[in-house]
């Protein structure tokens, strides 16, 4: 293990480790009553709200919903009130429009949640309830295990769906299962490193619990990380106008995961090979979960697409000699 | 007025003469129960339902969403069920996923309402309330009219939001406004397409009731038709991501409404200005709309961004010789 998954590891041990906590956390706002769920980020830090919503849209009688932080802001939903709960994130904990959000939401009297990379940082003191990830590396992963604690958690409480313990279970072997499924995707990493090095263009696709993360590596890997063009497709909606930019040089990265999406991947998998070789196709069953059951497999998917992509994400970086920490813009001008 | 616009102002005069139909049906449906409204549908067909989910969003009490068909039938939304309502469109009316998922709602109770372009197609039979634009050309924009009169009288009919005299009148006003503001964005549209003829990648920004046209734009004109790379990026997510690839060859076209969504476009104006001179930006307050009062126009955002993307659209198809209608793989090839 280098040590690189070493920190990896320990951010999501202290993810799991938080378990009562969120789990406490839950049942208070519960008590206080909770009509409505508002998923609420910018960038990467909505992206891995997605999973969560996806799953509640699934699984709840509680109405979710999911927003820019900058279009929340200016919104006023209608349904936005004191009985909503807010649900963000923020790694540096300094990003204004989050900020900006869970300081309407207070003004409303709604709760809010949220996850931080460290103690100290605004987002920390504007929270009622913050969860900090302290994490050098992993800090996605880690809010996502919390993100699931805390959403299965309330969907028990709601009598929604009753399988938390299940889950938290599950959630528990993810620190050792996913550095081994970050060791066994060194091979594919670097073959995808090495092949699409020169490329400038990116398709990335994903659907339901994937989509998060075929949008995420499009943006904030790709986009922002290597300065190239990649459009994240949702897989349902490449038939109706993106596929018609697909020839034999079109780069498509598609994201196979096993949640309900799984049909509508398949369905651009069966087109695309037909019409370029560019394809990389990351399909979550070809890595192992031990402690997942067959069942809950779906759920996962996020999980196993993150660790893996973030192996691809690493060896493009090093391939390319553009390491993934390089800004033009972002936290060095003015914007 | 070219042939082009009467054929136009025709399908627009014919949409706002559904208002007595698509006001009946509204009674008629909340006479029998709408706990929430799905919106779904495919690529451009989609794009046009966003203004009115984020309508419903702002004003009203009752849940709302908004789903690409092929992962609505995947999904099984736990919310679904025989007091939903589900809005969908399909210009040919036979777009599979739609059809199924017309046929999933009303397996399961709910009611429906289509648009479709012509009485005799699949979604016409499949639905239990149709709407026939008969558009030789702007189905669209005839779509949205009618979408407006039904989500504007919902809401007036579940006590959300009184306006729906008002916003009918507005609409009545609307083929012959639009007509003029295509005729007055050809100008704008001829030298966009001049000046951007050669380019090959596309980033469309906008936000609020602006989303569904950068949506469509990008991948239905730029990509479907025009077989360009064209990223559609909201606004609020610019920052986070997505505008460290905008250097001085970046080829920006941002769409400015005056919903709420305004101050995110102006931001990402004011940024991109500094880092590249290759901005398309149109912004709604050029076009003049006599019948719709100030207090209303950011309603009507996508109807002017529409009238005038559609010039954008058919100027560039010309002046790259390479016409709107032409396909690689859509209805010629099996997907």
């Amino acid at each position: 293990m280098t040590d690189n998954f070493k920190d990896y590891r320990e951010a999501l041990l202290n993810a799991v480790g938080q378990g009562d906590k969120t789990s406490a956390t839950v049942e208070k706002l519960v008590q206080n009553g909770v009509e409505n769920v508002f998923f609420v980020g910018c960038g990467g830090s909505l992206a891995v709200m997605y999973p969560a919503w996806y799953i509640m849209q699934e699984l709840s009688d509680i109405p979710s919903f999911i927003f820019n932080a900058g279009e929340f802001n200016k919104l006023t939903h209608k349904k936005f009130g004191k009985n909503s709960l807010v649900i963000t994130a923020s790694y540096s904990g300094t990003t204004p429009e989050t900020i900006e959000a869970v300081n309407i939401a207070k003004s409303k009297g709604a709760a809010t949640i949220g996850f931080t990379g460290k103690m100290e940082s605004p987002l920390s003191k504007a929270v009622d309830n913050v969860f900090v990830n302290n994490a050098k590396v992993g800090a996605t992963d880690a809010n996502l295990i919390m993100l699931y604690q805390i959403v299965f958690k309330l969907m028990k409480e709601m009598k929604d769906y009753d399988r938390y313990e299940d889950i938290a279970k599950c959630l528990n072997t993810l620190p050792d299962s996913l550095v081994g499924i970050k060791e066994s995707a060194e091979e594919a990493a670097k073959k995808f490193a090495e092949t699409y090095k020169n490329e400038k263009i990116f398709y990335t696709l994903g659907a339901g619990l994937g989509w998060g993360e075929a949008y995420a590596f499009a943006i904030c890997i790709l986009e922002e990380m290597q300065w190239l063009t990649a459009q994240p497709i949702h897989a349902g909606e490449y038939f109706h106008g993106p596929f018609e930019v697909v020839d034999e040089n079109a780069n498509l990265i598609i994201l196979k995961g096993e949640d309900f999406s799984r049909p509508l991947i398949d369905r651009v998998i069966d087109f695309s090979k037909k019409y370029t070789d560019r394809l990389v196709i990351i399909d979550t069953k070809q890595y192992p979960l031990p402690g997942v059951s067959e069942a809950y497999r779906g759920y996962f998917t996020p999980f196993i697409l993150s660790a893996v992509l973030d192996r691809f994400a690493n060896c493009l970086a090093d391939e390319r000699n553009h390491p993934l920490s390089t800004r033009r813009y972002m936290g060095k001008v003015e914007y």
